[in-house]
This record gives C-alpha cells, structure tokens and sequence, in this order.
C-alpha cells in the first residue's frame, strides 16, 4: 500500500508571526477519511560554536515551557534569507560571537507529526568575539555561557539540557570527532 | 533582568486531536506586551530499540511534510499511562516487537519556540518478536525495518535521516557505547 494521504481541503485555523495553523481533511491509504492539525514553520537554523574546548550556550525563557532553558544559539530563517548566512547572523546576535567557517551538521525535523519544522545545523569551530555586536530581536532576552564540553555532556546526561536540537547537535558534533 | 514572561490573556484558538493552540497576550521582561503563538501537545515517547548489531527503525508518511520518512517508534502519551509503559506498547503496536528492560535516555524538547511537546526516549537492547502483536491505530501505516547500526550512521550522515529525536537518540546510545 503506497504511504501517502492526498489532502481532500485545507482549512486555515491561525495566521501566526511564527507559525501558521491548518487543518487538512485527507484520504487514507485505506480509502478512510482522516483530518491532520498541520503547524506551518518557516525553519530555522542553530549553530554550535565552539571556543577552544568550550561550547557556546544560551540560556532563554521560553513561555511555551514557563522555563530557562539552555540551547545553541538559533533563529527562524527570514524570507529569502541564505541558510548559512541566517545561522552566522543568530550567533552574532545572540552571543556576540562571530563564525568564519561553517560545516554543516544536518537538517532535521523536529515534530513530524504534525508541524514541517526543519532546523539546519552548523558547526562553527574557534568563533571569535565580534567587535560590534548585532541587537537581539525585541522580545528576546539571553544569557550567554562558555561551557566545557565534558560538562556539557554531563548537562545532557543529568536532563540540564532538554533541547532536541542542541544535543543533537552536540552528539553529532561528538561522533565527527572520536 | 529575571527572564519570565507573564501571561496576560489567553485566547484558545484550536482544539485538536493531537495539539491545542493558544495565543498569549504576555508581559515581556522590558516591561512591553508581546503575543506568543502557543501549541499545547500531550507528550510521547520513542524507543531505540536494538535486536543484535540492528535499530528497529520504521518508515511512516508524515503529512506535514508530504514525505514517508525513517524513524524510530514513537507515540503520544495517553491520558494517565504511564512513560515506560506507553514506549513498550509503541514498540509493539509499530513494529511488533516487545521490550522487557527499558533504559530511560532523555527527555527532549522539540520545539521550544512555540511548542511544549517533551519526547521521552528510551533505549531496549535485544528485543523480541511478539506472538500477537497489537493493532496499529487506525490513520497508522508503518513499514519496519531492521539496520544496520553502520548503516544508521551513514543515514544519518547522509540526510537520508531527518528525524530529530531519531538523531538524537541515536548518537546518545552510541555515545553511551563508545
């Protein structure tokens, strides 16, 4: 039975600044009749910088979670706006730190389920402070630490850190080099 | 500055099967109003789960994003089941295999941003087919496979694997492992 759900109508729920809701009424494979809550995203990208043995780490409230949590730096990507370029421009904005070289990690969906995110992650080794810092956006409020690697994994291990793209992107960042 | 954001208002403006959406009216930390688009999920859980040198993985069509993508099993958390036991019976739903020790790996978040979704990974070594297995749900359609762990590796790296809490469950049980 080929996978695929071909969408019968869509219906617009929310016009967000960050996401845009639908829901779609499909065809099964099985020739029933489903509906899918569908959360459009722009995509985004994150940057794990590194400073010799360190790695750079926000710390933002976010209100989905009513939490401080840590993250790498990251940001939706703007309309039109080069993916490499979008990861180098939240580093800067963010942390104040600056990316020459960026190896790409990987792209990756976060909710499949029912949202089209795709995060695209860099590796940025040996980041240097910028001498004139970009300004944040306005409603964002961010705490910058260098944290050494081995402590990092620790963080991960004891749950300090819960964000799926930050320890994927730490573990893969891990795996390229042992 | 303490980083918090108090709620104002709240507006509901979708009730789904899977998410509820809701937009904040909140009190940003600078002392201005800002709105935040909110998607409420229940949770789930996933399971790596190995049989030999092998990751059960499956290969499921995602609406979202009009793809079949690879996967490790997961699921929602249903009202009052307990984590581990909602692992176990993803496992055997999705693929027909059936885990006795369960090993808790991480609780990540996917999408902070705008979303408060927690998957709750698991790792099973050396499972076991089931005699009966339980039914899929009914908008489910899964083909399973069995790979390689090499072969993960080289998915990963490939982008033939997008899956965020795959990746990340992944390189944790690898690093676990090294």
């Amino acid at each position: 039975m080929k996978q695929h759900e071909k969408t019968l109508s869509e219906k617009l729920i929310h016009k967000g600044r960050v996401i845009t809701v639908y829901q779609e009424e499909v065809l099964l494979p099985n020739g029933k009749v489903s509906t899918r809550d569908i959360v459009r995203h722009k995509g985004a990208c994150a940057i794990l910088a590194t400073v010799e043995d360190k790695i750079i780490m926000i710390k933002q409230y976010r209100k989905a979670l009513d939490k401080v949590i840590y993250e790498i730096p990251a940001g939706g990507i703007e309309e039109g706006e080069d993916i490499a370029l979008c990861a180098k421009r939240e580093l800067n904005e963010e942390t104040g730190y600056e990316a020459e070289n960026l190896q790409y990690l990987a792209g990756m969906v976060t909710s499949p389920g029912f949202c089209d995110e795709v995060i695209h992650v860099y590796l940025a080794e040996n980041v240097k402070k910028v001498i004139e810092k970009a300004p944040c956006d306005e409603d964002e409020f961010i705490e910058v630490y260098l944290i050494q690697q081995s402590h990092v994994e620790e963080m991960i291990r004891s749950g300090e850190i819960i964000d799926a793209k930050t320890i994927c992107a730490y573990s893969m960042y891990k795996a390229m080099r042992s």
